[in-house]
């Protein structure tokens, strides 16, 4: 075993370069999935990428059409008798606006120091790229693989994946297997590895207000025709409190309170407030009073603002009373909240708090519950072993507030537990501009995901729990 | 004096088609002011211009550059013993977008039913080029003007006409004139002109808020740090109380209570709620409470969000807290009040709602003072007697909520009385999509105009106070 993995080490370390040029490669398609000019990029991203596990010695390779943005799949399954690993990624990605806070535009990646730069180089090219490199090597040094393996890499996943339930359900028996694995989430630092454990469910929603039937002179008729985007802002006012509480009733009747045994875990494993402010690049601390901010992001349910578009939008003033205005909203939900739920309870609330002077119209965009996965499923132990192999330390086990919704989607449709790898850190600037993938990560993370097939391929995992380290089932509680 | 005012008819009704196509070439220049990339087009117009009033016989007409803009200058100045009038319009026009919601495109003018629909069709090129022709009338059918003109066509008035002041006090001497005339204002109706005895000042401020040095993914931050968009609406909010009172301390402090008898005017004489409602195609009322519709926009000031701009605009969802927040408020101020005071009030105002978690900075960007005309200004009886002639209606006395800064310079710098006779109407658009012109008052302001320098030429208007119609002393008040 550690003959082989040198071996797999020597052929990672002489091939690096091409592997960097291979990223860069794939990072340069602008794959954005929420804007309908980039579909043909979407497109073309999806064939590179399916000529290259072709390449590298996968089969049954395929761009599946969907409603949306392909859906490219691989396997190798020539492994009897051994368990089957789902590897899940997405090659689309965020739009990179706005472009002009780019310091090198987004879709031609660059290395500055240890970091490759490029919209989508962490978010999930670069880390789902670990994973297509790690077959590789394990392909180029011995031949084969020591799981089954099929990959599911999908072009919808920065829009909520609307067309993946379908497939899934579609393709139920094909994609049948022992464990899923997804990289799409930050470690806490580059020496300190961590498995997320839950993740946050989403709601996102537009708010329109409108108006007149025109924009009006401002001059002529300010003070005496209410504004809709004055009215906007009361609306989204009336949604937080002070403190920063949300101020829908009902928003938190549903949220579960933690167990104190389970705070304690996160303040002891997760990132201390200093660091969630130092990785946002803030100074002061804001949210529900009571909570620390890992807290506040992970077990504690938020509303964003995420845009506002209404009025003069140009250089210079312009007087106008717009006629409408519109905001997007980001709910992130917490176990037994379900965005419909809240969807409802959204909608009292705005009826509720909109003047008769304008009309309000409320859309919903996109949805997923929130992911608890089970701690002590084998597969954490395999990731366990893989980190310590890949990353010299010891991984922790860490709640995210993002939101994935193909976890519940493979737990739910297909019973497919998912491990939760991420080879990110959390200044990535995931979804902002300047996001980059620090590459100590992407060398690792190869290593990392050969380890993790090696551990899940040997049977003891599966049979014996006195494998699982005494200091890992502490730091899990 | 009727054989010439029929002469001059007929040649104006002979010419009608060839003058609409003029307009409509004139409407074709998107000379926007506003933004930088339209500058050429400007120069464009006003070279067009320059070169119009050279055919229909003006004579020193002058391109004149300055920091921004050029201004277009013309005369003619052969009526020894008569007075002078300087005829003020401005051949710049507002931005055009939401582009998307005009019928036809805004700088390809074209005529629907009664009216023609291009940017700037009202404000101010239609309106402008009324005088323009009437010149060309009196040429034509006379030879001759009755009375000195001197023609002052502005390049930067829709951004606040920002060298306008440095050009004044320059060119002190050669703009000295006994009346200036500016037609950028509407009547009530088509049969009912109206002279604008008061307007509002000015003020428009950009609000920007701003929080991380980046746009975080809110998915991860969601609930743990600030968001620049929801505080900028929280401030924005509380900028108006429920009834919409502005509710910055200090902001009514000068402001003058109107006696009861001009409220009372002014509910004789001036548009009524319903077709203020009308003429901005809305259902419900709004404002200040204690105010006709009226009064709210002219004799009470007001406050306007003109434009936000915060975080994601694009298709679909994108999960970010944004960096920084951007708004563009607009007020409207009337006597006592002064720019200065209010941006002070308001800078008072946004520090102390100001969160520590957020940043604020406020810049300013235009003001202008609110100007009043002198009602018993000889000049008035000529604007009554050319509306009357010109409209076959008697006027009134308005006050509009709009702000035209050169009102106020005309009689600071130049010490010149200003009349301000509108060929617009409140339906016009201006500003906004779909802005048109009511052909029957182009050629109706066209008349107008010439019977203005006709009755002005005569001395008697000067002499004798008591020419002034009686009905139109009540009406005044």
């Amino acid at each position: 075993m550690v003959e082989l993995l040198t071996s797999s080490s020597e052929y990672c370390f002489a091939k690096r370069l091409r592997f960097l040029m291979e990223l860069k490669e794939f990072i340069h398609f602008p794959s954005i999935s929420a804007q309908p000019e980039h579909a043909e990029d979407v497109k073309r991203c999806a064939g590179w990428l399916a000529n290259h596990l072709r390449q590298i010695g996968l089969v049954q390779v395929m761009v599946i059409p969907t409603k949306g943005h392909p859906i490219v799949y691989a396997e190798w399954c020539h492994a009897p008798r051994k368990p089957t690993v789902l590897i899940h990624g997405h090659y689309d990605v965020q739009p990179a606006d706005p472009l002009n806070e780019w310091r090198s535009p987004p879709f031609e990646p660059i290395v500055r120091g240890n970091d490759l730069y490029g919209r989508g180089a962490s978010d999930d090219k670069g880390q789902l790229f670990a994973h297509v490199k790690a077959l590789e090597v394990l392909f180029q040094t011995r031949g084969e693989l020591p799981v089954n393996v099929k990959c599911l890499f999908e072009g919808e996943e920065e829009i909520g994946s609307p067309n993946l339930p379908d497939f899934l359900v579609a393709q139920r028996d094909s994609l049948a297997a022992d464990i899923a694995v997804l990289s799409d989430m930050p470690m806490l630092a580059p020496n300190r590895p961590a498995i997320t454990e839950s993740m946050r469910g989403m709601l996102s929603l537009e708010l329109e207000i409108r108006g007149a039937d025109r924009d009006l002179y401002s001059g002529l008729y300010g003070g005496a025709i209410d504004n809709p985007l004055h009215a906007l802002c009361e609306i989204i006012a009336s949604l937080r409190d002070r403190e920063g509480r949300v101020r829908i009733a009902g928003f938190y009747e549903r949220v579960r309170d933690r167990r104190p045994r389970e705070r304690t875990d996160m303040k002891a494993y997760g990132p201390s407030d200093t660091e969630i402010l130092h990785s946002a690049g803030v100074q002061e601390t804001w949210g529900e009073p009571g909570y620390a901010l890992y807290e506040k992001t992970t077990i504690r349910p938020a509303l964003t603002v995420s845009g506002i578009h209404g009025g003069y939008q140009g250089t210079g003033p312009k007087a106008v009373i717009p006629q409408r205005a519109l905001a997007k909203l980001d709910f992130r939900l917490v176990p037994d909240q379900t965005p419909e739920d809240i969807e409802r309870v959204f909608r009292c609330h705005i009826a509720r708090v909109t003047p008769p002077t304008v009309r309000t119209f409320v859309r919903k965009q996109d949805s997923a519950k929130s992911a608890m996965i089970d701690r002590r499923h084998p597969a954490m132990c395999a990731a366990f072993s893989a980190y310590r192999n890949g990353f010299s330390a010891t991984p922790v086990f860490l709640r995210s507030g993002g939101t994935t919704p193909v976890i519940r989607l493979l737990q739910g449709m297909l019973g497919i537990q998912t491990v939760l790898m991420g080879f990110a850190l959390p200044d990535d600037r995931v979804h902002a501009p300047n996001e980059k993938f620090h590459l100590p990560n992407f060398f690792n993370g190869i290593t990392t995901s050969m380890c993790f097939l090696d551990e899940f391929a040997d049977g003891s995992i599966w049979r014996n729990r006195r494998l699982v380290p005494p200091e890992f089932q502490n730091g899990v509680a």
